[in-house]
């Protein structure tokens, strides 16, 4: 069982900051996430792209920012739940909070901070009849280790950035590649375009175009496709695996299920003072939260988390005062034992 | 008659980031601030210290974060009013506002943004019974240009950065410059309390320790001032202009006498929705402003300066809905014509 302070749900730009804003408290951390690195839609999604509304940075990269958080928190030792999803909540007489994942890890701590974005993402699934029997026996639609497919023959199907990114690396590792997709352009950057078709034409990367995969086969793990060529006929391919990459698509998951106040697919939280939701010890920050007004913009999420933090504090340490203080002026004392702080002012005597 | 859509009263980190949300609204702006530079308290009091909490910066001086806001909004073209004080508002029958400043400038807004940190700044000044009497006539409390003082004789008094770095820097413009301090220890910087002992020795700077001035004298300007050795009587010292330095001290000031609902020298807003003050049309963001759970933290001014723009665009454009865009997706299209965006996806065919 893991035991925290707060336990934040979501580990997206407004889940690192809280990890920032509890260390100043004082206040452990630890952060799960479905997905398998931190950052959340801006690792997953859009690393490269630029954001130009967050506050000091007239253009940042989205996955720049998030190398940055990371570094901002680093001395607050933060724990990570990485690639398993936030599945079940209890409370226990303690009043403290147990969350459980999908993949049966514990986690216990008196304050969840709910930072879970536009919900989970989760892979869109194409239509094809068997395929959740053979998901995680062939099927993935997340690629969390390539090294799982060094000298297996992949299907992948896609025609996005996604799809062309992990074919383009998979060519090198996988016995063969395959990358299906139903329209003969691809939309993506234009050098990833470029780099798949040189591939193609060095036999690193089997191009299936107008087509898609309709069928699977296999005993106990997958053995074979079934390909529909939309202008004409079908064919079948052998592969170990099939890695559909349609993209990911948020839902709000199993939170949906913990007894919390939903409005449009977010919680309702209490903005005239902590963010805190219906449920005492349960806070909603950044995208995942609504009340009048809310915008979900990045340094939304910043703010909520610094507020939240502080009502946090009160709940773990009742009646005792907080004080805060600037950075500037005390500066950072991280749980690694480091210090960062402004230089000092030095008082000389002159003559 | 200066006119705009939003008047921001104080050119601080939220006053200036309050420009960045107005704009990508198509509002216009326009900023007054009594220090004679943007940034606010950054600027003026602390531009070479770290600040650790700015969301994804784990160290940034203070002085670049207002470099930054700066570059972040240039392409809105805010207009500034600096160096003069907001003195007065007017509601007109159309329901604009007008302020007026100190030294009478007059701007028209529909919604004015009080973004003015903990009130104006206004100089500390020392206990000499007719220094008033010589305010703007050889008497100033902030070195606006330091050109006026060339070939002049300065008394500057004081034993912090300020009265050490300026009087690093009139020493080459000024003819005479004395430092009149209270203690024989000055608290600094450690490399300009020593330029300051260099300067000493080699006859630029006077340095008058273990005294201060008491007395000022001259007909219509002034033309001398009396010094009192605190061990050993006093001196005289003819001087064009005296210039104590003894730091800044915040007063919320004119803006008090508004009619604005005022708690604990702060401006009451409803944080439950857009930060509006009890006068319709008049906001207040950052550490001006007060509510319950009020974290005076620059980020979140950010935070309120965006909620804030939103509110301040249905007054403006009654009935009219705006759909939020994100950067990312949308860009940011200047006043100046500029555009920055995120670069496009490709389309493209293989084979």
């Amino acid at each position: 069982m893991i035991k925290t302070d707060i336990l934040i749900i979501g580990a997206g730009p407004t889940g690192l900051f809280t990890v920032f804003e509890a260390g100043l408290l004082k206040l452990k951390t630890h952060l799960i996430d479905a997905l398998p690195q931190p950052g959340g839609q801006l690792a997953e999604i859009y690393p490269k792209k630029p954001i130009y509304d967050i506050p000091g940075f007239p253009e940042i990269n989205a996955g720049e920012l998030v190398d940055n958080l990371m570094e901002q928190i680093k001395s607050f030792e933060p724990g990570f739940t990485l690639g398993e999803r936030a599945e079940t909540i209890e409370k226990l007489e303690d009043d403290a909070f147990v969350v459980t994942t999908n993949k049966g890890t514990q986690h216990k701590a008196p304050v969840i901070a709910i930072a879970g974005g536009l919900g989970s993402f989760e892979p869109r699934k194409p239509p094809i009849e068997n395929i959740t029997e053979y998901e995680d026996k062939g099927v993935a639609y997340i690629i969390r280790d390539p090294e799982v497919y060094r000298d297996k023959r992949v299907v992948i199907a896609g025609g996005g950035d996604s799809a062309l990114d992990w074919s383009i690396y998979l060519a090198n590792i996988a016995s063969e590649v395959y990358l299906v997709h139903r329209r003969n352009e691809f939309r993506g950057a234009l050098d990833s375009v470029e780099k798949v078709a040189e591939l193609s034409k060095l036999g690193k990367i089997e191009l299936v175009t107008e087509a898609e995969v309709k069928h699977l086969h296999g005993k106990n793990e997958l053995e074979a496709v079934t390909i529909k060529h939309l202008k004409n006929g079908e064919s079948h391919i052998e592969t170990d695996y099939f890695i559909p990459l349609f993209g990911l698509s948020p839902k709000l998951g199993p939170i949906a299920n913990w007894g919390l106040e939903i409005e449009k697919n977010a919680i309702k939280v209490d903005n005239s003072y902590d963010y805190q939701t219906n449920i005492p010890g349960i806070y909603a920050i950044g995208d995942v939260n609504t009340y009048k007004g809310k915008l979900k913009l990045i340094l939304s999420g910043f703010h909520e988390a610094a507020i939240m933090c502080q009502s946090a504090y009160q709940r773990i340490n009742p009646g005792k005062r907080y004080v805060m203080k600037y950075t500037t002026v005390s500066g950072v004392s991280g749980f690694d034992g480091t210090k960062k702080e402004a230089k000092k002012e030095v008082v000389k005597a002159i003559s």
